[in-house]
């Protein structure tokens, strides 16, 4: 058998003996941060001391991150690293068992770690709303295939999605609709903490959006005065951009921004919060810059580290400071030079990882404004070559994204993201050296079953490897 | 009586005494290269000679470019110029006759010439087609506001709209349709050829703009060759933008270019040709800036001066070029850095000159992706200020645009346009120290009736000053 799995391990070794087979009496031996949640991927019987045999045992040990080493032999697996080297090592373990066509995961001995630190995945929960369970799937498949960031897209023109206890009025009035007349919702707090806390079990952190200072429709219609005439405006339900801000120089910006930065920053413990700054067309650059800046620090001042879209680069933003670049056509002289200012770089261009795009000219699903994107598309770039001039080390990530204008059910959502999310969880997580489209492709075709048996919705034509 | 012009001249001096009154007797002395527009203009017969009473009498002097000196006296009036200046003086004279109520054009003297070299208008006559007729018209209101440039926007996705005669199959196939299935149309070489001398008589360079290389779609079906694939794409009838482009290294590609930026520059016999260049989105910043370098190096070895949409700053592009800013929350840095190596600016900042904004929100023609452009949105701003780090020496010119998704009949066009059109002329030709907007809304409505009498629909209440 060869060994297929998705993202390429750093190191590989298969040892001579016989493998390791799962039987009714494997017992599973590991620290209480990753035991509930190795007992349930792998479906084992915890056994707190363990006799040494027939036994999967998580050690922690000192490496960083989320490197781990996993050791296979006839009698024992055996992985060792932190809390999250675990939780990637246990992904790898499911894909070996679920490629062990004659039940026995081969012996052998695997030394894996991240290239990027961030390895993300955004989804818009505004234009169509996905709610818990459907977010649920997302992580899992996430934690499948090692990915960490889990980023929502909580407002926008079209509905505001997320609870704000200090502005209630927000989900109240902008939260019952959707693109096109379709249903609405939004996330309550105790979703977001269920979820969070999901994901977390899963070393995944999850960042909430407010997009600012455009695409702001839904907090324009909740919110009268946020207007510079003091009425609200309509509801909105097209798929327009650009024509909505938010003023800084009005009264009560400033106060409803600390509130809804505050109030997302409660719902997410993760250390990060993205303030959007996307495609706003209606102010001129001073204006536009000015609002980032204020609300990168008010921001900070919740105790989070901001996060923005590529435009928001213009702005002078602290250190430690992430933007995430998506027009693939950007001009990279303002990353490059807030790199140099200590600012982190996510790669997010829309010809490779913006899969709301159609596979193909004739795919029903999906816009094309940035091109079509095939599998080889999102597996065939090297993002530390993507942007001149910048700084490879200040590439920190890489992230999927998965608008909604066009993705109405959870089988929509899947079809987009399978197969191409598991290239791109590949370009994020395996050296460059290592990745090759040839090899990719079969490797990739490889986790077909897996979705199969796991009940997602995939795509099976873009399996096929395309020349 | 008060002196209502728009654009406000340089200077005027009322001179005490009687008024000139044009009576059936008064006579036209004029240079050939502006008699037989002149007399058609003020509806004057041609005195050859002159007696030097109740004559207009038009003289070649050595004033630079189109400056001019008007003197009004009771017996006579007087314009000095350049032949260019002195299409600029016959539209100031025709001015103060329509102004005075009276009969009498008060005795007075203006010394005048322009702040920017270029001042212009784009019409977008793809998304619809707007033939000879519509043009002709779009021209003489442009003489009267002393505009110089009319950029026509002549391929899109939706169609491609001048006659090519190496490639006569593009509009052989790609101009019947228009947005939405409207009916489409084209220039013909003959057309071009009438409308650029018309033009030409009214001191008005044609620009036509070959959009690259995005904005093909029009191209991409009607030469399947210029396809990856070798296959014509469909028609496209929509509005969505960014999606099409072609691809310089197709074997097809730079034959076509070569074609096509030579037929058009046969075609318009002002020094510039415009190649497009916004919204790509479909190609990685490398190539684009490839493409464009090649369509720039295509374009001079045509004889022609390109201009390009702001986004081409990024292309190192030969000293003279024009780059035609359009986004609002443009990145000031690339302009200043191209026109450090020689490249002039041209504004067109759609919050401010985008007129195919809507007026205000519940305006029924337009768009809004780029705010309502109100009056006074189109008048109080300084195009030396507008870029900071950019020297003002750089700027060249303002250009206002009708990009025309929602804008099907003449009617639309002039209302659009009308009263904005006349606020951006006064923008581009005044003194930034003679304009004020509490001055200029006075002014600006008392040249209604002169819509009025010319037949241009345009908007009225846009006329009431706002706050």
């Amino acid at each position: 058998m060869s060994l297929q799995l998705v993202p390429a391990p750093t190191h590989l070794e298969t040892r001579p003996g016989d493998g390791f087979v799962f039987t009714e009496n494997t017992a599973l031996v590991a620290p209480p941060g990753v035991a509930r949640y190795a007992a349930r991927l792998l479906g084992l019987g915890l056994d707190a001391d363990g006799d040494g045999s027939d036994t999967v045992e998580l050690t922690l040990g000192a490496q960083p991150g989320e490197a781990y080493t996993l050791t296979v032999d006839a009698d024992r697996i055996h992985i060792d690293g932190s809390t999250a080297g675990l939780v990637r090592g246990l992904a790898t373990l499911a894909q070996l068992r679920a490629l062990a066509a004659d039940g026995a995961v081969p012996a052998l001995r695997i030394e894996d770690a991240p290239r990027f630190a961030r390895r993300g995945l955004m989804i818009d929960v505004v234009r169509h709303f996905f709610g818990v369970p459907t977010l649920r799937r997302v992580i899992d498949l996430m934690a499948a295939y090692k990915l960490n960031v889990l980023h929502l897209h909580l407002t926008d023109d079209q509905g505001w999605r997320f609870e704000s206890a200090s502005r209630p009025e927000l989900t109240e009035r902008s939260s019952a609709t959707a693109v096109g007349g379709a249903a609405g919702g939004y996330l309550s707090a105790a979703d977001l903490a269920g979820l969070t806390e999901y994901a977390a079990q899963r070393g995944i952190e999850v960042v909430g959006e407010i997009d600012l200072p455009g695409h702001t429709n839904a907090a324009l219609h909740a919110v009268p005065e946020l207007n510079a005439g003091g009425a609200a405006t309509e509801v909105y339900t097209g798929t327009e951009v650009g024509f909505s801000q938010l003023t800084l120089a009005l009264p009560a910006t400033t106060g409803f921004l600390t509130d809804v930065i505050g109030d997302l920053a409660s719902l997410t413990p993760g250390p990060h919060l993205h303030i959007g700054g996307d495609e706003v067309h209606t102010m001129e650059r001073e204006e536009y810059v000015e609002f980032i800046e204020a609300a990168a620090a008010l921001t900070a001042a919740a105790g989070k580290t901001p996060i923005v879209w590529g435009e928001g680069a213009a702005a002078d933003l602290p250190e430690g400071t992430l933007v995430q670049l998506w027009d693939t056509n950007s001009d990279p002289a303002p990353i490059a030079a807030a790199a140099q200012r200590g600012v982190g770089v996510i790669l997010s261009p829309a010809k490779h990882v913006y899969l709301d795009m159609k596979y193909h000219d004739e795919y029903p699903l999906g816009l094309d404004w940035a091109g079509t994107v095939g599998v080889r598309d999102s597996y065939d770039w090297d993002p530390e070559q993507y942007l001149p001039g910048v700084d490879p080390a200040a590439i920190v990530g890489v992230e999927a994204a998965l608008w909604t204008e066009t993705i109405v059910t959870e089988a929509n959502l899947f079809t987009m993201l399978l197969p191409r999310l598991a290239a791109v969880a590949e370009v994020a997580w395996s050296a460059q050296s290592d990745r090759d489209w040839e090899a990719f492709a079969p490797r990739l075709a490889a986790q077909e079953p897996f979705w199969g048996a796991a009940g997602y919705a995939h795509d099976p034509d873009a399996l096929a490897p395309v020349g």
